[in-house]
């Protein structure tokens, strides 16, 4: 299986290593053949159409920053659209950084993958809360697989989990912590009864929020999450403007510890449900699934048959993600 | 796809009762037709190769607790091995009452189905705990699907999970409340201060343990399923006689309040690691995923890449059971 990899952050890196660390065993146990042909970018890409050296493009971009000084098959400059064009390939991982504005540069790369017959695997959640519909119809128009776990839930398995552990049941509600990060400061707050404001900074001291916080605090990265599991899980057609969002960023220590009195924590929920899209800091028993601390994410899935079933993992990690990508090429790969 | 229904109890009427429910939801949505050509208990059998009624079915088996006085297709005294001789038929659902001593009469409907090409979907422990390797290795011979998701955990998914959803991790070990029974008592002696005898006792008057409760209070019943998890997603090649198993009889309500002091609750744990193959009462802490009460199950799944992921679910029940058997005749359906 020829692999095009476009984008080479955190995720990006982690899906190199993953395939650096598991090449061998994923030969022998399903007979997969992993061979990236290609990996781009913002400085451009590597191309071999016999395959990249792993080692040498985690080395190159590690030593570098830019995957376009890989020895000899490096290309400065060369933009994704060029890449999908000039190189032979049978599935697209993209996972460049999530635009939550119009969704590129990934959503253009994802359709012309699926437009020339190729499938796709993605972490982005940009395409995903934005155009779904529009993605779902255009990987089905050209009979190809289109795979996304990974921009739920980081490892807490959720998309496939409903689709083929749960394929008996129909899916009515889910009900989750989605976002790692405000699950992070949110625990930590409750803990030390520190204010918002400190524990951002701690959490971004930390790594686990980013510089601009901004998509996570604020709940635009739950709620889409939310956008995806509506519609990949319970079918409906919707965006990420028909989602209502609250974040964290006005809490305080002092509503925080009057909850804990009650035998409760703040968590900031997200639901789906045909009746109500949401985002919103919300009580959860303390003793409950979702008392979870750290970066964790928990999701309940309501069915029709099973009643609740409740999935727990960590929301985020380059290796972790890199893992649940991993799972949908095989996953493509078996029904081949 | 023609289906032959082997056991007519509890989890054999849900069965019937899901494929009436969703018949026409699976046919829309996949494109599977279910048909159910024979139905087996202990009285004989109804077979109609045309299918059989499933509200006739459901009735009589209600009405005369027979499902050979199924009017006009009911035969009595026909033997299971009889009938997969008889009908034609794709896959055999398995659900007679599990035999821990030698596994029949369900392992000779297997294997008979098997080696007649037949796929084999099964919640019976007993085959799987006892003969584990001979069953997977007379699947692959025969170029047939085996599935086996509601002989763990009921409605809690975790062998599809472990095989599917986590397809790109391994598996290093496996923690669990495999038991609902057991944790329903454990739960209410927590709960109520109450005694083993009398909470037992209670648990009988509900349903939720049986008359002889010795599979369930002795770690017998988590005991096979810790072989069928060790065999089917550590790889290991091991048999009931390979666990460590310690039952619950023994917990006194004294010993649960001098854990509770500590913040612990104690809960019937198997563990599944290469080193270790064990059914024990355990210290778990309260708060954490394993603090579950009632009948659930909950298992913890350490990966090499996705760090832990927990499931929790329903852990018994009719429909909750059947809804794991109709995910892995869908299963089925879609691969081939």
């Amino acid at each position: 299986m020829k692999i095009c990899l476009m984008g080479l952050g955190s995720v990006g890196q982690g899906v190199a290593r993953v395939f650096q660390m598991k090449r061998d065993e994923i030969k022998q146990e399903y007979g997969l053949d992993l061979d990236l042909v290609a990996a781009l970018d913002r400085s451009g890409a590597a191309i071999n159409p016999e395959g990249l050296d792993l080692k040498l493009l985690l080395e190159t971009k590690k030593l570098t920053g830019k995957v376009s000084k890989y020895p000899e098959y490096g290309e400065e400059g060369v933009s994704g659209l060029e890449v999908l064009d000039r190189v032979e390939y049978d599935c697209l991982i993209e996972v460049t950084p999530t635009n939550i504005e119009d969704g590129e540069p990934a959503l253009s790369h994802i359709l012309k993958a699926m437009g020339d017959g190729k499938d796709v695997v993605t972490s982005n959640k940009g395409p995903l809360a934005l155009k779904f519909s529009e993605l779902a119809r255009t990987a089905r128009d050209n009979g190809v697989k289109f795979k996304y776990e990974a921009s739920v839930g980081g490892a807490m398995p959720i998309i496939n989990f409903a689709h083929e552990t749960l394929s008996g049941c129909k899916i009515e509600s889910i009900y989750g912590i989605l976002n790692g990060t405000t699950n992070y400061i949110l625990s930590r707050m409750a803990k030390e009864g520190s204010s918002y404001e400190q524990t951002l900074n701690e959490a971004q001291e930390m790594g686990i929020a980013e510089t601009d916080p901004t998509q996570d605090v604020e709940g635009e990265d739950a709620a889409c999450k939310v956008v995806i599991l509506a519609n990949s899980i319970l079918k409906m057609d919707v965006t990420y403007a028909d989602v209502e969002v609250k974040g964290i960023s006005q809490i305080t220590p002092e509503s925080i510890s009057l909850a804990k009195k009650e035998g409760y924590l703040i968590k900031l929920i997200g639901e789906v449900s045909p009746d109500s899209l949401e985002v919103s800091p919300r009580l959860v028993k303390e003793g409950s699934p979702f008392a979870v601390e750290g970066t964790l994410n928990v999701a309940t899935l309501k069915t029709d048959l099973a009643d609740e079933v409740t999935v727990v993992g960590k929301g985020a990690g380059s290796i972790e993600t890199a893992s649940a990508i991993l799972s949908d090429v095989i996953s493509i790969w078996k029904t081949k």
